[in-house]
């Protein structure tokens, strides 16, 4: 099938790869407004040519948006615009705005929602790796606002990358992601600022980060231009799981300091609960 | 050398290994309170022996305390008591308390207080593994205090595996592992909690653990014996970092609530400075 990746990151570039590998993709067109991604995914082999939005579209059966989130639904409807039979699908971490943007678009049918829930810290072509999807979950959302080949041609396209799909309406599965994904991100971003801001010597954050801050602070790294959009767009979910999580957190505060009766125990035991999830 | 380990779980259990693989311990008498554990040593072959600890004193030249701080605490005069030329270190992640217990003691000289900064979130002899101390750092605290013999001695020791010395004194120490690494744990405990009790579909926190939480969580599976003494001794430290950490999640909370001006992009982009340092 011949397709086009709109955003040539970690998150379009990974899919490049193994979308070809695997033959699904027998060519594929990347568009990036990143003069410098477009370049760097053709040298090394991501894509097979670089095009403008308008003649990638009219060239390929399936155009994937892995652009951030402001992004994408800044350009779904002008991509709906001009396809006939092809089909969209976006990789966006949330999911109400994006719908709901194009709800009464005339081709609602042809735009299959999903989130594949992959990635690493890192961005950019150069990030891009094989395997990335391996094992991990694509929520669809919406399902049933897509037309039924169009949605079996992107369920085709996420075998291929090994991914196991979940179902759910777009509301809430941005009620989820902000539970389970989104506070990850905002702890590992305010611990960062935290040790930062404290820990004055920077060989010391270097030398003692074995500790447990290496694997907790792994995703503050991650890209603002991604992320800061993620925020904007589930603002009302993200507050609400950030205030439980502050109050934890004072929790914990308040049992330190009274240091009675294993209340520490007692909450470190109760977090312990999530070994038996994971 | 012949040596004794006091408490055989996940990091006396995997000094253990490398230490007898190595060619640093030629004979290892396991001491530990908990039966079970002891047993276990044993069985996959940690150790070579079980003894009572006076018994293993008297007949060891080293002997390693890997036991929570309370304990370290508690039983690191009485062990001083009992030693002759024989050597003592322990693993404790807290450290003024420790060699403010034993600072008078007629055997100080005998001590070095180490701090070996690895582990992972899982606990007891079958969690021990081999490398689990490669290329990470040790930390030395009041070396001045320790017998240059002595300390001569456990820096070979952890030479063996692969650490890399550092030294601090034992205030300093409390100082900058609470801002390292104890802040992670709390951050990571109360992120379980938090996805505990929003979250009450256990199968959502399965399926989207890969957006992220699996990574940020993995510490909260830590043990509660050895964390909540480690709080305890180190409250002072503790909660001051604990509340800066929750200024930081207060701001980045205004800056959502805001959506303005870049504020949420700006503290990401101050966050990912940590990039530079690991």
């Amino acid at each position: 099938m011949r397709i086009t990746i709109v955003g040539l990151g970690l998150i379009g570039g990974s899919m490049a790869i193994d979308l070809r590998k695997r033959g699904f993709a027998s060519h594929i067109i990347g568009v990036d407004s990143n003069k410098l991604h477009a370049k760097t995914a053709l040298n090394i082999g991501l894509i097979d040519q670089v095009s403008n939005l308008e003649d990638a579209i009219s060239e390929t059966e399936l155009i994937i948006l892995a652009i951030p989130a402001n992004e994408t639904i800044r350009l779904l409807p002008k991509v709906l615009d001009k396809v006939k039979n092809q089909i969209v699908t976006d990789v966006c971490s949330i999911k109400a705005n994006v719908c709901e943007r194009i709800k009464y678009h005339s081709n609602r049918l042809n735009f299959v929602a999903s989130h594949p829930m992959a990635g690493t810290e890192n961005s950019g072509p150069w990030s891009a790796e094989s395997g990335l999807y391996d094992g991990k979950a694509v929520i669809f959302c919406d399902a049933e606002d897509s037309n039924p080949q169009a949605l079996n041609v992107v369920t085709k396209m996420y075998d291929y990358l090994n991914m196991r799909p979940i179902y759910m309406n777009a509301y809430n599965h941005d009620v989820h992601v902000a539970y389970v994904s989104h506070i990850s991100h905002i702890s590992s971003f305010a611990l960062a600022l935290t040790v930062l801001d404290k820990e004055k010597n920077e060989k010391n954050i270097f030398d003692l980060a074995s500790g447990g801050f290496d694997s907790t602070v792994r995703l503050a790294k991650s890209s603002a231009e991604m992320w800061s959009t993620i925020f904007e767009n589930n603002s009302e979910n993200v507050i609400s799981v950030l205030d439980t999580y502050i109050e934890k957190l004072k929790e914990f505060k308040l049992a330190i300091q009274k240091n009675e009766n294993g209340q520490v125990s007692d909450l470190i035991n109760k977090a312990n609960r999530i070994k038996k999830i994971l």
